[in-house]
């Protein structure tokens, strides 16, 4: 297989995390005879400073070129007090919004070896698997009017029938696919838009009687994915609510430096970056956690180029790597060995070439 | 000192915990000389079935003769198939806003002996002792429009600057009285509203030089309320952002069927409830836990009537009765005694009338 990958490194730990993931990229590659071709452009804050542009449209026109997205993280106290559409997170959402990029998965699985770094008891983290799937080019985020007024300020939510229609079909494709059950989170007693969504998801599941579905209030679920994550497995939801909840869902394993993301659309085109931020505290020093970053491009491998064999050898190389004890720095531990950015992917690379 | 209180025992549980609460009041009166007058009315499902109305006139006018009102829960399966106006939790809406209750007050402190029930760690949630203040009259819950429009839905956030500062004073008033810490909760790289928000919090601060103030991101938040719950004090946030990040915060400690919630305006009328729902599955049984309720009452005697050293014998007493191994059937657990809702305020009141 043969396939064009842009690269966006961005700002902080990005180029660092990335330029782990691409060396185990390349070494998929090797062990499984697939070539992938790289080109690497700005995003973020390193834009800004060359093009005075948090999305340049040299930017686009690679994306547009390729088969996928592969991105850092953006963002840091440099731009902080940009004016808006100079700030780094701008070009994320212009580049989701761009490409369509409207359903995100987050996959949230406890790592054996990682739960002693969760704030939860072991016992309540340690058989969670599961799959966020926020709607990411909707609702509050892009609906206008957004502005101020004579005496204050307003923000409009605004969904589509057909918005809501192609993400829950996303989400109950993936359920069918994972442990055939569904959480659709709303806040249906209080908003409109939210009873044009539980309308859809009731519409939908007679396609899909093979998954079972639950509604529930986006407070409730704040509360269950804490006292009871197990419970879920795909949970599906609104755009400002998916904020929320996958930045809460992200902390129940410890494990916020391991989890990856993936923004697609209904064809097989993506965007794969880590959920954790630039961290620019300790950029620069060759400490980063790659694994989120890592994690990511196998789902790229699984979502965009359906290689599911090769997205499954990077994750368990990096399981491995943990269950024999080796961490970066943010996840140290007492009997464990804690390596820098480098050495940590070396292990992972190791894993997957001695075991052809 | 001679109180009038509205009593709206609502549905479910709510009738249990109510009488609870009421008896503990009552002796509260007894021992500090006052004399509290109670009038009973109706609210939620009860009400709808009496008088086709979640919030009948006539419960408005005993409302508004009087100088706090103490409210049970509502809902229930028996009217979740009403249109949106017949609904339950309208009747709570309407109250809300009718009364201009602006601040949701909504405590939560770490109970040593209730720590085994948290999902979280004993060394994360053993120092908790935070307050989230949740602007509740405002923003996405009543702004419009709201509605169905030819191809989907739309719902619509407002905020006048009037309304963010009398919440955003609260806050600073009562970060002055507790730690001197506010952390003010907002999606600024997004919503117009959170930059507004933003804003006035930061004109607000410098008339309080003595409270450290702090801006975060919702999904921030969502995360480090689980991560490191210890390190909060107030936080202030609008509406809908604190549906969610109050709900999350009930679980920390473990102890959800403890927690109590104020909604008071800029004068000293409130309303008080616990933070549990109406929880029909137990309803009748008399085992549900009143100690929210009560500690509700507490909050009222607190923040309506200015009574400090009442409320502080009320929360001195429930703190009491679990140090002493006593337990309501929620809470049940080894080593300790499981009560009925009767025996367990008994116990409080035990301990209420010993120590004169
Ligand atoms: C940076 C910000 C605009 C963004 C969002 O809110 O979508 C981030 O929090 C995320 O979740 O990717
Ligand atoms: C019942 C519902 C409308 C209400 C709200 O969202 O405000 C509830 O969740 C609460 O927090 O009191």
């Amino acid at each position: 297989m043969e396939k064009k990958i842009t690269v966006l490194p961005g700002d902080g730990i990005g180029p660092e995390v990335v330029a782990s993931a691409v060396r185990v990229l390349q070494v998929i590659g090797k062990r499984f005879n697939h070539t992938f071709h790289l080109g690497y452009a700005t995003i973020g804050g390193a834009a800004i400073d060359q093009h005075n542009n948090p999305l340049p449209d040299e930017t686009i026109e690679m994306c547009e070129g390729s088969d996928a997205i592969l991105l850092g993280a953006v963002g840091g106290p440099k731009w902080d007090n940009n004016p808006p559409e100079l700030r780094p997170e701008k070009g994320l959402l212009r580049i989701r919004k761009h490409f369509d990029l409207f359903a995100n998965l987050r996959p949230v699985k406890a790592f054996p070896s990682l739960l002693d770094a969760s704030p939860l008891k072991r016992e309540v983290a340690e058989n969670v698997d599961l799959m966020i799937v926020r709607e990411l080019t909707g609702g509050v985020y892009f609906g206008e009017p957004r502005m101020r007024t004579e005496n204050g300020a307003i923000d409009t939510t605004v969904y589509s029938t057909a918005e809501v229609e192609r993400i829950v079909e996303n989400a109950f494709e993936l359920a069918r696919l994972r442990g055939g059950k569904l959480c659709s989170v709303d806040k249906a007693n209080v908003l409109e838009t939210s009873r044009l969504w539980r309308e859809v998801v009731e519409a939908k599941k007679k396609d899909y009687p093979d998954v079972r579905v639950e509604h529930n209030l986006v407070d409730s679920v704040a509360m269950k994915l804490i006292t009871n994550p197990g419970h879920y497995d795909v949970v599906v939801t609104e755009n400002m609510f998916g904020d929320i909840l996958s930045d809460e869902a992200s902390v129940i394993t410890g494990s916020l430096g391991v989890l990856p993301s993936a923004s697609i659309r209904g064809d097989n085109f993506g965007l794969y970056e880590p959920v954790h931020g630039s961290a620019p505290e300790i950029a620069g020093r060759g400490v980063a956690n790659p694994a989120a970053t890592i994690l990511s491009v196998a789902m790229m491998l699984q979502y965009s180029f359906g290689l599911l064999e090769e997205a499954a050898e990077i994750e368990r190389a990096v399981s491995a790597v943990f269950d024999d004890g080796y961490f970066t720095a943010d996840l140290a531990r007492d009997g464990g060995r804690t390596l820098s950015t480098n050495e940590w992917t070396d292990k992972v690379i190791n894993e997957i070439d001695t075991s052809f």
